[in-house]
């Protein structure tokens, strides 16, 4: 570690520790000064008045050594948005909302993590599962099984800690063998729920733990839905197993449909109340209605390709893209999309409109599409590419 | 009677019985040629060779006054489209969709009823309810439900006479005190199945018990789903509680769907086969989810006035229309689709596009908002009426 990256680390514990996220207006002004100069300023008070409310409360009494040295006596690690690992693309949809005011929401300036693997690798390819915590019985095995299907074609299953379909999410993930992530609601060096200790450990072994609290921070209220932006930003998808109406998961929902990623969610009786945020999102058509892996994976990859195919790997560079797309190899579904692309279509919601299905599927499709090398979007929105 | 209502009442008995149902080339000859002639002219085998096909077989021994007298053995009246409660706006559709040509739809050619009620009145606002024979206890629980809450609103509940779903959706209905209307694939002479026979009679008492098949028909496969289309037809939305894939419910959501009517579906557990074709409809944007009572009434009177009321009836003369319209008195979602409409949508996905909500709400939310004199309907489509 050279001087710089020290200061650089030193610098954003400070930042990620100083105020409580979210907090847009110190995101914006690391943004516009960089880390260093950005801690610095906030340090001597000299930051603009929507800096300054977020983080005054704290500055004079948070120091970033103590900072990272509690990470590294909770055996975790600091990661941050320098770092090779960082999850970039991920978070983008966080940066762009923050940077057009959407309220409450903004990224986050660092991430404490337990577990060695690559962060930018595991969240390529991630789906969110959250729902209750007194999920039924009935919930934890779709869960499990979901979490268990989608694992085993590749994809990093994210979710809290919680009991219930969190823990059953986990647990599917890593029964398959496969990467699971928690964000946490609290410091990293917290187990919390304490019943779930064995299962943050083998999460940390197998996958990550996350959380964008500094250590020694309890998991309060406000914090788990603070939280869930992050669980709906890194998902590809976000689905909603079972959920309360106005209830945690439901709210992550909402997170992941306002960033415009694809939300689904898992039907169940009518006469059960966990159902009840589930069918809402579905009848509102804000969710999807989802009943097992195979459903989840053609929304993940509509095109048919699999995160361990190689080729069709979200987030990979285009240079990979094949170099002659051949429409007819499509599903019907793509070429649906490409035709009403071509009809005029420019929006998603526009493409659903033409090809009659929900507007989730259409959103998780066009860039599957624009990787293999069909669509492009710029300013004007989606359009077909001379195939 | 005049000899001229008897001569008629003959000549639909003979044709309703000559052809196997849906008929589509008798019943175009039909319309063009009027009963008389057409009865007149299929005995004597001098008809186009489409009408030809569906009558040969049976043109020679098929006599109107045995099905007449047949009629009167089985306590059943036959109506027919020249009768003041032939069900004339529930039968519009399949009249439509057979002169455009969809293959196998074409209206009836007569019914025959057990029960005094009028068919034009009960049919004026109908619910059809329909799914598995081989229903779960949550199924009927969930059928029962659905039909007493809208049969307590003023809604005719139709449905098929089978165990099931379709028993239960009768069960509730009647036992709300209101109306039912069961449509079998038999002749009505026959109690099918036997297990029914209180229930049809109950329903023949305090609704009707219908049938396009002449007496003495036997309920063979095929009729079942001829029958389906009658019960899509005369619902002004049709529900589909708990359906196996590639079910004979599935099927009538379709024949509704393909009509241009409301289609919502019941959700149940996704490990349940008895839910895969709710949820395919689902998923597949052809139904709305529906979780009660007060679901389905949202789809069905979405300006939130009941039958009962005696101003929103569907199907009522338009004089009966509020002459001043007041759109502040709309609920959201009503202002929203005149905001649509005023904005150039004219096609009900248009406006569930803008709206942002599944067009099922809008196809059962325009004809509300015409009748209330807010929109119109013309040969372009949808528009907005200045008020």
């Amino acid at each position: 570690m050279t001087t710089s990256d020290e200061q650089l680390r030193l610098a954003r514990a400070y930042l990620a520790a100083v105020a409580e996220p979210p907090a847009p207006g110190l995101a914006q002004f690391v943004a516009d000064c960089g880390p260093i100069r950005a801690a610095e300023r906030v340090r001597n008070g000299r930051v603009p008045a929507a800096v300054s409310e977020e983080v005054e409360p704290r500055r004079g009494w948070i120091n970033g050594e103590d900072v990272v040295s509690a990470t590294a006596e909770a055996s975790a690690r600091l990661v941050i948005p320098e770092d090779a690992d960082w999850p970039v693309e991920p978070l983008t949809s966080l940066r762009e909302a923050r940077a057009v005011g959407i309220a409450g929401v903004a990224e986050p300036l660092a991430l404490w993590a337990r577990g060695r693997a690559s962060l930018a690798e595991l969240l390529d390819s991630a789906v969110s599962i959250v729902g209750a915590r007194a999920a039924s019985g009935y919930g934890e095995h779709v869960s499990a099984e979901l979490a268990h299907g989608v694992a085993t074609a590749g994809w990093t299953v994210v979710s809290g800690a919680a009991y219930g379909i969190d823990g059953a999410a986990h647990r599917g993930a890593l029964g398959a063998g496969r990467r699971s992530i928690a964000f946490l609601a609290c410091g990293i060096d917290r187990d919390y729920p304490s019943g779930h200790t064995r299962l943050l450990r083998a999460l940390a072994d197998q996958g990550v733990v996350l959380s964008e609290y500094p250590p020694g921070s309890s998991p309060r209220r406000h914090r788990f839905l603070v939280r869930n932006r992050l669980i709906a930003a890194v998902g590809g998808a976000t689905v909603v197993v079972e959920a309360a109406a106005r209830s945690g998961a439901v709210s992550t929902a909402n997170h992941a449909d306002a960033l415009g990623h694809p939300v689904l969610a898992v039907p169940g009786p009518v006469t059960a109340r966990n159902s009840v945020g589930c069918h809402e999102l579905i009848r509102s058509g804000r969710a999807v209605l989802v009943t097992g892996p195979a459903d989840l994976l053609e929304v993940l990859q509509p095109l048919g390709g699999y995160p361990d195919d190689g080729w069709s790997e979200p987030g990979a560079s285009s240079t990979q893209a094949p170099t002659q797309p051949q429409r007819d190899s499509l599903p019907a579904l793509g070429r649906d999309v490409l035709d009403a692309l071509a009809a005029g279509a420019t929006a998603a919601e526009e493409v659903a409109i033409h090809v009659g299905v929900p507007v989730g599927k259409v959103r998780a499709l066009l860039p599957e599409l624009e990787f293999a090398g069909f669509v492009r979007r710029d300013e004007t929105g989606w359009s077909a590419r001379d195939t």
